[in-house]
């Protein structure tokens, strides 16, 4: 059980993460409240995540991409997914629903990655019935699908090896792949055969009138994910009478990182001084109370002994 | 060589980054002209200091550690940040500068971390004579030096095994230890009879003096490298002036991406909403389009058979 | 708790490895019967350890530099060592102790490195009072020792984070440094004060005498943990007399792969076929029994639906 | 260029790899005279073949996935398989071919592991017409190929990535899959269309038949290597009388490794001891000897000022 009043880094006896997935759980599973999940990809922006106010993060596959350099067409290996999600889960005390693209590979890869997952303190793992290697789900318009069969064969996989200490959510791209919606309610009806807790349902569309569809269509057998990106406009009311269970904001952490770090490139190139920036950024003193460097201070006085006598 | 025309990512043949450390070398080491460095902490932000148009990257031991989510006190491993490294090497085509904090360790230490960051195609390393662990230069008012002695012959060991290879930057933590002007002039012979081929002054005063005092002392024996975090009022005309080398913007990409999370997360917690954001952010097409994801499309029709049928 | 009955790679659900250190609690700290553990440095020495009948695990810090290619100098990275030990954990299902020579730094370094053993899975962690970086207690004669309060600070930190999560094992270098045993006595019962659950004494001597002496004085107030690798010819009867708890073989698997592949490669340089060594050596069933393919196979005919059908 | 009397971690500059694929297209590409690689999985074993007379080595997909713990399945990630490429780099002169898989994915996976690699210090890298996942070619009879168009457009996309930086070895599986030799030249001309610099035929019988019926119809239109694991009982004159130009031993050393390791685990077990093991293991003396522990002491003394006054 993990003490929830203590930080990860706090000083004081931790403990592993046993309660993740139920902390999750009940936030997806939730049928009465709307669960939110924000997107990180690094420490910096679980941290952030948390400070803010969410009570749990989304570990963005597009967004890890773009923080290493990648793009998001499963060029990160699995390792290096996994180890990213290790920063992020010590960087905060929340619970990380991870996004693991289509499982690397076929159900040995996809039950070895959950195992990893789990180890490193994840709380659950979002699975798409994409082809590996994937290509990000706004880019271009080919998104072949999994075999119906064999992706079912892959989440029953990972069920039977994680059981309930990660949260299984399944993602289905049969709208992105221009199937309709009797595809989609039917993958949905498989995966939930399959084990799925919760069905994660994904729309390129500019309105929701997909995802309220697919939401009327499904009437709550498992709990509905979604990923508002494009259809943003939509108001949460319309989730929440759709009796959806969780919105993710899949990507604005990073979108807003990219956006504020060209402009300030930019003006030290145009000015040769951060003068005029300084007030539009995190200030030092910021960045060391995030992190916690008051902790390290104190630790310092504590466990060095110069420092006591 | 290098092709410099060619995207690390383009679709031809790449090379290897054997230029990297003479594309910095004329940089750091012309008299003439002063160089700039920006500050990346990831692939993401390496790319858009790139595209904003910086000549040169400085990967910031800070600014890595806030992006693992630790602190600036040796926390990453010597092995994470070469990793980090690599990131940072593959996503732009622009030199970079490595701060190797103390060199994790003794000379053994040091010259193993400057072979593995050649090989991972860093241009240079910067490397500070604080003890192991370090803690970040403007945290706190214990800031032990390494003996004089010591470093001079851990940086000996280093330009032993790199030879030219890597830009080597001996970086004084002097003034930030509260010694003098003459401890700090005193180390900057002794790291340059040891081989560095340029020395960084670093101060954590908010004005300029002893950066400038210290570059009238020095008289230009090697090139000065310098970092105007806390000083950042002073114009660069000022450095100019002093014939200082390179600036260093150490953190700021870092800092503007933290304020820029903040303020996003605040904001959708607050709306439950995106819409408000989205014009302040960088859109998905501006993410796909920095990180090439054109070069993928066109890869997938060359080299993919039922594309090209 | 982890069902003990279950492969780490079977098909079925499997569980945290909660219990690792309480079985290894139960075996070092058992007054009643001497305990051992056997060196592994990787996956495949670790499978092959436990299916000789060993309860329990040793991550040797030489055996794990030596298979990298490293130095027992601290050049493998404490984040490598990491990664090593989690393949010896998910390798097999027995306890295992790390090596964690002095911690990788100061505490703060040692005690994000238990952290970092306990989420990998790890069972205890020793650390020993060597300055940093180290070198292997067997080469040359300068092994300077952790002041007495800093290390004992540092066990201090390392128990307060982790609790009983692992065991902490606290290796005394003093015999090694060519202090006296009133030293290493002293050292002891301050490491005990610290929250030490064993004390492991190392001598470089071929006899025993020291260690025997050691347990005298020691007058069992915490377990002892020895390592016989230079005093191999004392009858392990020797420890069951002085109420020794736990004999830790330290690099013998290691130095028996290094003189056999030595002995295969020179014997197929000289005759240019493997006929010869064919009954010698493992055969490809053997490869395949050991890490479990026909696991895969079963898995496959459950979760491949081609194979169904 | 290397300089090839220095040791990688001997006592003065050493360079970049930039010759280790010069020097590997000598021996695979020399039609005059039969090479060898001898496989390693980590970098004790790549040190050891060296020392016995290697010329070259094979980093093994089945070694390295065993060394590691895991199944010859691609459970290893790519990014995991190339950490370990470049211990086995750093730990010897020799040039390194590097069993690269089916790739792990579509063209663009392996041209970011072909990159890697050769940021690593590989020499080559095979790649084999096998779906993904893989599994082992001697294990089951289901061995799906590669689309030939597919396979040969990532060969392409390779070859237009690296240039002659590495070797590009094309394995042909088909006779593992039990197609005919038909298939098995049609596909070797398709690769060497695409720009393979030498075509690895694999075979599982336990004689040489279908080896050496390949090479009389394959008439030398690029180096043949072949994998004689099962048919071990053939001389190497049969080989250089059909022309073929690299022989890989392709996991010897891991078996040798294994069988002594079980065999030294149970002797230790039932004797308590290991007195009568001692005369067959390698002493520490060879361990430090191999690992060059008396360049760090050379070094010390250099480098360390304590030691020098």
């Amino acid at each position: 059980m993990q003490d929830q009043s203590q930080s990860v880094l706090a000083n004081g006896p931790d403990s592993t993460d046993i309660s993740h997935s139920e902390t999750l759980r009940a936030q997806v599973c939730s049928s009465s409240e709307l669960a939110f999940l924000m997107e990180a990809h690094d420490g910096l922006s679980a941290a952030i995540a948390e400070r803010a106010g969410f009570k749990g993060l989304w570990a963005s596959g597009l967004s890890i991409a773009c923080s290493l350099g990648y793009r998001d067409a499963n060029e990160a290996s699995w390792s290096q997914l996994v180890d990213v999600v290790e920063r992020i889960v010590d960087s905060s005390r929340l619970p990380v629903l991870v996004d693991g693209d289509g499982g690397f590979g076929n159900f040995n890869n996809a039950r070895l990655l959950a195992r990893k997952l789990r180890q490193r303190g994840a709380a659950g793992v979002a699975l798409e019935d994409s082809c590996f290697p994937k290509i990000n789900s706004f880019v271009g318009d080919r998104h072949p699908l999994a075999d119906v069969d064999e992706f079912s064969c892959l989440l029953r996989a990972v069920k039977d090896t994680v059981a309930d200490d990660l949260i299984l959510v399944a993602r289905i791209e049969a709208l992105i792949a221009g199937h309709g919606m009797d595809e989609a309610i039917s993958r949905a009806h498989a995966y939930a055969d399959a084990g799925a807790d919760a069905i994660l349902i994904h729309s390129r569309r500019t309105a929701a009138d997909e995802i309220l569809a697919f939401a009327r269509a499904w009437q709550n057998r498992l709990p509905i994910v979604i990923v508002p990106t494009r259809y943003y406009q939509t108001p949460v009311s319309a989730y929440r009478k759709a009796r959806i269970s969780t919105v993710i904001w899949a990507n604005h952490s990073m979108r807003a990182a990219m956006a504020a770090m060209r402009q300030v490139c930019g003006r030290i190139i145009a000015e040769e001084n951060t003068a005029s920036i300084e007030p539009e950024i995190a200030t030092l003193d910021e960045v060391f109370e995030l992190l916690r460097y008051n902790e390290l201070a104190r630790a310092e006085e504590r466990y060095l002994p110069e420092l006591r006598c």
